[in-house]
């Protein structure tokens, strides 16, 4: 019967899990490549999943008196040069504009790689005066970044969405604040909503943000034991306040430099999104994110049972919108029901449910969960409230499912032996004991390819020499390889 | 007491309008000037106002299948050259990209000026069947134009933000279809939201769209008798789908290409909102999309006034919010009353509500209109009813209004002398016969800077003969000159 040829992920997840992502971005319609190298179409369910994104961390932190502004995506060189370890950072990756129309440019404009530098200029003119603090804004837009090697869809690619935002404080204490309550509503968003567990604490020296004091950062881990970076959130200190000259009046009447914070998470979200839930027949969406929730699917063979079958469906769609829950019906003609469930399990529509002509004699529908194919006859009467019950079960499910997987894959390692045997093995997080010193740090990178992901907030016992040089530890870090 | 020096707008706005505007957009803190030129920050107040146009659209056309997706920024020089009167169209503004890093391109690369080539692009891999159609993408994203002379904050600048609406359909009637209510969708918004009238109609072959079969645009008119094009609906007919090789199979197993059509509005809309409602005190938010609608300024001047005054005042937020009223009290201390009304009559809060020892004593309130100054005594029983009316009075005057002077606005010119004396005198819209001619469009561009604006959907009444040259004429059109 159906017309339209389906196919669905040809490879396992566990076989070989970068083919399997690349065929569930491009088959669930999540992405699709760019004639520019490393650039993406966000497809509409992937955009939409962003929306949901934007939607909740933007109330988050609009409650918080953070407003959203737009700042010129084209800087000039000369800005970018202002602070020196931010330039050396970025310079390698920026898109350079050179002419407009056919007239070259007197001084080349760089496409913004972040906005530090084009931000901090307008804070230097509007902020006079204590009263004038904190400066809380924050902007949605797109970023480029020119990636040379192994770009891959949202994890990494030349153009991508963020959010970023950009803070003025008063104080460092104030700063430092800022910095750290985003990070909380970052790891609020990504683990409530995205059901993707992550680990948070600072970075290392070498591997904090260019220009900042202090990086805090949240990591996931994808299942092929890479770490994920899924959000920052800097205290730049005084760094940029005075490449930048942004002084304010104290309330004594003094001249001072104000502190400066900057925060981004980006469309890498939806990919982590992905890799963390998908299986063997595609997407799952968590239900608190997928822009579809509930797919309804009519089963019939006879005309006359058509008619019959697509009114309770209908009465459904109704009773499921007003309670705030997002369904359809999928009544297309030419495809089977089977056809069907492939598309939509493809797709990551977390929720199905089936209405068979035995369903409406016995006023019942079947309920089929997308995280583990449960299969539920529900009666009529109770489906609303089953269908809001089995939709908050597959997020946490979800979730507890990943959380599992991170507390499994995190490895306490005891010598370097055992390191690298380990990251060999299954990769994952390596709990390490760490000397402090930026050699053994670029020394483990060289030889294994593993970065410090973490520092704990909390410092964690020594439990032993540093791993790598086998001196006196300072810190026990997580080292991962990462994306 | 005040502190801090407090500067108005220092020029009125019928004496000189352009620079009435440019302090407006400074002083309300709306936009602030860019290193690049014509690049501009978009502050939170006039990102507030994007939001909440983004939101009324976005609605609109979610209701009506269209979805929102996002293409990338950075378009090949030989994508934008496949369709020539687009190409040649933009290609005089276009940003180039070069370089990145160190490493010259192979290809020069476009900052998107519009992204018809780039999405036609992937449609044409995405379209392959009628089960495929209609497309209904719309993505919200940054533009970049080079724009040389006369760049003005909202109005033309070298990026804006804007929606561009991408649909393909599998008829050329759908497709105009869709372009006709987009355009009564952008109408509703404009007049209904902003409180801007606008007049709609199509374009001439001259000012249409490079690469449309028809432009069709809503007009609306500046207080200094210009003309601003606040959006436009095109259907492209199969230029595009030619171009970029968009075929489908049709029901009847036939190859076809689709029908296209584009439609945007940009941040120009905040312009237009500044334009027509400010007055000499600084600017007007029509209520519906300020992003606060009532400012309560508490009045006291001994210290035991202070609580209970606060406290009335907290209440009525309370109640305020409750019903869906955005509101916030300025308790700010160092600043005196009067100097508040100042600050937030300039800033364009459409309501003041006035609380002080009397009236707390007197169980009233004072309601100030932004759009009037008429104060009225409102008992503390009926604010919460008078502020919802009195609001919906606001946006109805602003509206009456603006379309009030649209009407005065409009003259009949029934021959170029009249023509040319009407334009130089006061501006506004020329209702003239034309005989369809190019070069009379032309020539009358050339001599008055003039421009059609509208050709009228409904063919109206020919009163006389061509205003340029003469000879029979064959439509009524609406002449202006324009931003």
């Amino acid at each position: 019967m159906a017309e339209v040829k389906q196919e669905g992920i040809t490879v396992k997840k566990s076989e070989n899990f970068s083919e399997w992502y690349t065929q569930v971005v491009q088959k669930a319609e999540l992405a699709d490549y760019g004639p520019v190298q490393g650039t993406i179409a966000i497809r509409e369910t992937a955009y939409a999943v962003w929306e949901k994104i934007q939607n909740v961390f933007d109330e988050k932190i609009k409650k918080t008196g953070h407003k959203n502004a737009y700042f010129p995506l084209l800087i000039p060189e000369n800005f970018l040069k202002k602070e020196a370890e931010h330039f050396k950072g970025f310079v390698p990756e920026v898109f350079w504009v050179t002419h407009t129309g056919e007239n070259k440019l007197g001084e080349r404009l760089a496409i913004r790689p972040t906005s530090e530098t084009i931000i901090n200029t307008f804070y230097s003119k509007w902020i006079r005066s204590w009263r004038d603090l904190p400066v809380l804004l924050n902007q949605w837009c797109n970023i480029l970044r020119g990636e040379i090697k192994s770009t891959k869809p949202f994890i990494r690619t030349s153009e991508f969405l963020w959010q970023e935002g950009h803070t003025a404080h008063a104080t460092e204490e104030e700063a430092e604040k800022e910095m750290l309550y985003i990070l909380d509503e970052y790891k609020d968003l990504v683990e409530n909503y995205l059901a993707v567990p992550v680990l948070t604490g600072k970075k290392s020296e070498m591997e904090k943000f260019a220009g900042a004091k202090t990086t805090t950062t949240m990591e996931a881990l994808m299942p092929d034991g890479k770490a994920l970076q899924a959000g920052t959130s800097h205290s730049l200190g005084q760094n940029f306040s005075r490449a930048f000259e942004i002084k304010f009046l104290d309330k004594n009447g003094k001249q001072q430099h104000v502190w400066t914070t900057s925060w981004g998470i980006s469309t890498r979200l939806i990919g982590a999104v992905v890799m963390t839930h998908g299986d063997d027949k595609g997407l799952i969406l968590p239900p608190k994110v997928a822009p579809v929730q509930v797919v309804i699917v009519p089963i019939f063979y006879k005309a006359e049972e058509k008619k019959k079958i697509l009114k309770k469906a209908e009465e459904l769609v109704e009773k499921l919108k007003e309670n705030g829950i997002s369904v359809f019906i999928d009544d297309r003609e030419g495809y089977t029901p089977g056809w069907k469930f492939n598309e939509w399990e493809m797709k990551g529509i977390p929720m199905r449910i089936e209405i068979g002509p035995k369903d409406v004699k016995n006023k019942q529908v079947v309920i089929v969960r997308r995280d583990n194919f449960k299969k539920t006859f529900v009666k009529e009467m109770e489906v609303l409230k089953n269908v809001g019950k089995v939709l908050d079960e597959i997020q946490k499910n979800l979730f507890v499912k990943a959380k599992k997987f991170l507390s499994e894959s995190t490895t306490t390692a005891k010598d370097y032996q055992e390191f690298k045997k380990t990251l060999e093995r299954k990769g994952g997080l390596l709990r390490a004991c760490w000397c402090g010193e930026q050699h053994c740090e670029e020394q483990v990178k060289l030889e294994t390819g593993a970065t410090i992901r973490i520092v704990p907030f909390k410092k964690e016992k020594i439990f032993g020499k540093c791993v790598y040089c086998g001196k006196e530890a300072k810190e026990v870090v997580y080292f991962a390889k990462a994306y």
